[in-house]
């Protein structure tokens, strides 16, 4: 305890440096597979911590290595790509940048949710524990995952020859901000995010002059009749025990009021943590939209492109034990928390199941004490505290990022740590 | 008669270079405001038939006024901007243009409405016009007029000084292309073409991440509803005997599947024949629109932004059955036919309600007689063929070019014409 | 003319008596093919003035037949039935009856559409016609028929033998009191009422109880989906220069708020002037209710009843033009007007068709002129004037009952007086 | 334990007679607060089994008392009302019966949700512990409760005071039968049936002829755009991790296809476990009800009236793990499962609330055990398996009717039995 009060201490010595990182890489965030500042900033850092660096596995990713004699091999996992989101939070660190989508539009970037933060942490864990590295013996790989938001950058690494070109890991740990108390940690054991699907639907009618209907098949009425029926999946047709989200991210058909459009595309996000909910709500969201495709005359079938495929998280039960119980010893009891399952969707989880290793992922506070306890009583939390993805959600800096870097580092040791 | 017939003659002799032109500004349409290459080229041949030209009159219109003497004086008007659209013509000379719409997206472009042709036949028509000038007197104004689709072109051309910088007219002709049989022109007298009001509606959510819909007020939710509700002012609130139509021509909202944005656009079309409907209907989309934000909670009131403000074209009797007669004179009875009122708008009708003198505005086919005989047979003109704005809509050049030229000119003879 | 109005002078004589009939049939309404009552005094009163009279033709009709030497047969028509609507019109003579619906429930019942006004009117005119007798010559069919509300009765009657059973018509003459200035008349010549088709569709779910949706297939979200995109027919389908109606009149599914029932029924109705589009409207229908089934999952598909079959009613343009000069000689030009096609339909023009001879049937007014007068300044006519089948509606008893005496009278007339 | 099966033992002496009882109830169901056939039955039972009887507690409920020396007083409820569903099951008892709804409709009634079986457990057990009274000691209070499924007995009960003329409780048992393996018993602690909230809600338009929509604020539509946006309320408002339920039972509108209706009725149901999700929904519920009318134009605000007002049903955790653990006792491990909480409602709670001690209410099976293993194995518990309320809802007598008697003569001698 007392050599690991020490190994945390050099914090303070780091923390201007870090929050100086953290607003240099919020205000320059970059989409999926296009962290390229970001990737080589991070390279150049692990670089003057003296890890071995490899840069582009899976397009942009880094992986440092860090060698530290015999003992166990320990994932470290940190995601490093915005989201095409308009900042309003008016920080003066706040973005301006933006950036071209898969679809080649021109479009607003923002770290939305809070990736900046992870690289930030998980970078000050490692000048801890490099600083810190006789008190600890075993390797670190330590993982700066691109493309986390399309569910593809893990994927991409593995597919990349993660597994042969590293170490292989004994567990996988990684950390995600959220919107709770800041200074607080939560878990769960067993499933602990949902499975996400995201479906590109593509709605065909016929165009005509806006006030020529008669010639159309609306597209527009068409995609609006498909996403009121598509809240019936949810309200109708999962058990009410059962928990499954079907969201309707995007919808976008013509461009000028006078003319009816030839299609309409849609973007759907699907979350569910149970492999049979999944199938059917799969299922009933293409029943539904052929089905209005029907109902509208439609000559040609909707098309279904999938655009991501992210599997259910799970954390292991005895990794999870062990992490809640360490972070305890330090955090304090009250400061690390049992969480319900979170309804959002990570791919940290391929590491480990590619991997056939245990991982524990965990999630730290961001949002400002007194506010999260104003809002908590007064029963506003929803309306109040800005979720992920919102274009007003940024994390305290602190103790948001002193939290983040001791959990991380406090959790590596719980493996590492020599007895 | 016989004197007209010699004046036409002259048609055979430019046909090819007309063609020629048609081809080339089909395949290089510019969307409204934006029409310079256009512009420059009909300021090229105005000179060339020497007339007295006026460039960037209304932004980018254009004027040729032709004196020979003592006379009436007549305006001639054809429009020459292109519609956001991506030709699926297949044609030879079919548009690989893009261009930037108001909103500064790169988008489409095409003339699938046609205007091409009327810049065309105007251009010929002036041809045959001055060959022939002594066969007649007066003075014709030739007006090419941008941002027709956008319905502020006439507008802009007016605010621009067009009624004190070029002499005033004593009747306004035009023609527009239409879906029928090619080589015959229609018209009706009195309301002749529909009110048309664009707007722009803002409705207002909350953005959450896709899976936290309970922290959000989803606008797609909000504006698919709205739209559903919408079809509801044409089936329910306008009376079967009155005409009314509400397009929704555009719905956008969000970028990705998992992220609920935080607001969403639509863009409507109301249009109408009558000024009590009109304000209904108005009245009625806007009233919906509020109380659909109000269903779902919005905590802000949506938005309506006036994109277009057509009103209602008429024919003034007089002038429309004069220029029936004549064009039947030369065309034949068959192929000069009344036409019931068209539910599409034009702001051809500001110049006779700026000037105060009455307008005359025709159709004329465009589509290839076979087909629109064997669809009309089959009732299936509406799948068959496609109508204006469509990506599919071009005129058949021939006998739609000789006809538009035709139709042109012996309307101006009517008025000019030696007796 | 001085002849008529001897013939007409009688009216004074027994409007009161008139006055009382209409009020004891407005006080005692039967629903269609249960006009046990109205039959019996209609019959009783054709019996006092002469008439030879045939009851239960088609069911509950009556027929009259009044010969008067040779001459023309003119065939009048009055309906007399009356609707399940609960009276609401605050009348001191209002109805408080209630009756059995052909689903066997019990449902008050009011005179919603006049037909008590048309049975009073057209027996007034027979008496003055049998008083009147000298001065003219031929045979006069008098129908009083059941069952126009649902569509049946004109066909009941010509399936019973009416054209073989009564004197064939030379001409067929009706009339229908409408919510426009009372002392009015109004007519248009050829196509004049719509058709009209009544469908009952059932749609098929999964009954369970209200807590577990994920064992139902919800009928009431199926049809309620179904009546929404209903409206996108004559929205978005149906050209706007074309008239069409779809109205859902009718959803019934489940009947207590826990249990999710098995099955919806819908009641539509269907109003078009032109066979295609009548064609087109009802196969849509059948498309969107079928497409919506499958939306929902539904494992049956729903089913189609055909409740009423309205054909057009075409007035004859001779026998209108003679009508209408007939009754402006007597009633003045300004209270004899063209009004537009009514979107109502009439099974009236049944007989015409079946005997192969011309229909001319009228609207006489019965609002009061003043609230009428106020009504149309205001441009509330809408809000303020009830229409047919409304609670409310009720016409005026004067001068309505004076003018359809008068212009049933005056139209038979026109046939049958001596020259 | 011998003794225990001792007491049991009689159960085939009685199953017969218990049997005929069953089908009995069965083949004459009864509405809620018009089970007068079935409270005389029960009267006439119970006092042929010695219990002190009291009739009409609470409009037609009965209560029996059977005192035996000192002890522990034990409340065993029943509940007997039954269900406005037309019975499809296709059994040779199933019930033809009708009744009157309180609307003062005719409906067909049903025991569709198992009441029957409900009573005859409960007369069975009470035959057994009287047979067995030397074996126990204490009071038996035994409830047999009207109008469960309006959510209207227990507290119907209550004010007619109940706690001042029986014996006061120390705890309250009572059991369901539901659709799982029969033979098998389940319960949980803690919240175990949820809140339910009936909504009656009366949306105002105006009426006019089917044919004239214009005239109209049609409600038909506006009642079912009103069930689509309230979809939205658990799709989009609720936390996928908390559970409600909102369903619209019963939508009505209208009688004829050719008349729009002024008014139209929906029944809305509305579930939840926890009273800050309760409120959200029912205040969501009343927000998109108001602003449909306000889309529509409606001129008179909705009108709720509140149906059913059913609290979460609390199972004590100490109570509940006694009787579980008695009933393993009996039934062996495998037969007394633990289940989620059920998304039904229940008044049962009630008389513990009042009384201020704790409740124990468990299920036991009532579907064929192999129909019950083959469904699962399926996947097709959903379709295959009628639950409570559904027209095809019938418990298989055995092992149903044995498996309740045990569970509830069990469940009274683990308080009562002489140890």
């Amino acid at each position: 305890m007392g050599d690991l009060e020490a190994v945390l201490g050099r914090l303070d010595d780091i923390r201007a440096d870090l929050t100086e990182l953290y607003k240099d890489l919020h205000a320059n965030p970059e989409l999926s597979f296009a962290e390229h500042r970001t990737a080589a900033e991070v390279a150049r850092r692990l670089e003057a911590l003296g890890l071995e660096v490899t840069t582009e596995v899976g397009r942009t990713g880094v992986v440092g290595v860090l060698r530290n004699g015999d003992g166990p091999t320990v994932l470290l996992r940190a995601d490093f790509d915005a989201l095409p989101v308009l900042e309003q939070t008016g920080l003066d660190y706040a973005s301006t940048c933006r950036g071209t989508d898969p679809d080649g539009n021109d479009v607003p970037v923002m770290h939305a949710c809070g990736h900046d933060m992870h690289v930030t942490c998980q970078l000050g864990a490692l000048d801890l524990l490099v600083a810190a590295r006789d008190r600890w013996a075993g390797t670190i790989v330590a993982v700066f995952q691109p493309a986390e938001e399309i569910g593809a950058g893990a994927q991409a690494m593995i597919d990349d020859g993660f597994l042969d070109r590293f170490p292989k890991p004994d567990v996988c740990l990684g950390q995600h901000v959220f919107p709770f108390e800041a200074g607080a940690v939560g878990m769960i054991s067993g499933p602990s995010m949902s499975a996400a699907d995201g479906l590109k639907v593509t709605m065909f009618g016929r165009g005509a002059h806006g006030s020529q209907p008669q010639n159309a098949i609306d597209p527009v009425v068409m995609a609006s009749a498909t996403v009121m029926r598509l809240q019936t999946v949810v309200s109708r047709e999962v058990a009410p025990s059962d928990t499954a989200v079907v969201t309707v991210g995007s919808i976008k058909a013509g461009t000028k009021d006078n003319i009816i459009p030839d299609q309409a595309e849609l973007r759907v996000n699907i979350r569910s943590f149970d492999e049979r909910v999944r199938e059917h709500v799969i299922a009933a969201v293409q029943r539904i939209v052929r089905a209005e495709a029907i109902a509208a005359g439609a000559e040609r079938e909707p098309e279904f492109e999938r655009l991501t495929d992210f599997p259910v998280l799970v954390n292991d039960p005895d990794v999870t034990g062990r992490t809640t119980a360490a972070l305890r010893k330090e955090l304090g009891d009250d400061r690390v928390q049992e969480l319900p399952p979170v309804v959002g969707s990570e791919d940290v989880g391929l590491f480990g199941t590619a991997a056939g290793v245990p991982t524990c992922y965990w999630f730290f506070g961001g949002t400002d004490r007194e506010k999260w306890l104003a809002a908590k009583d007064a029963g506003t939390l929803n309306r109040d505290i800005p979720s992920n993805h919102s274009p007003f959600f940024a994390p305290v800096v602190e103790p948001t990022l002193t939290t983040g870097v001791t959990a991380m580092t406090m959790a590596a040791l719980e493996w590492l740590a020599k007895s």
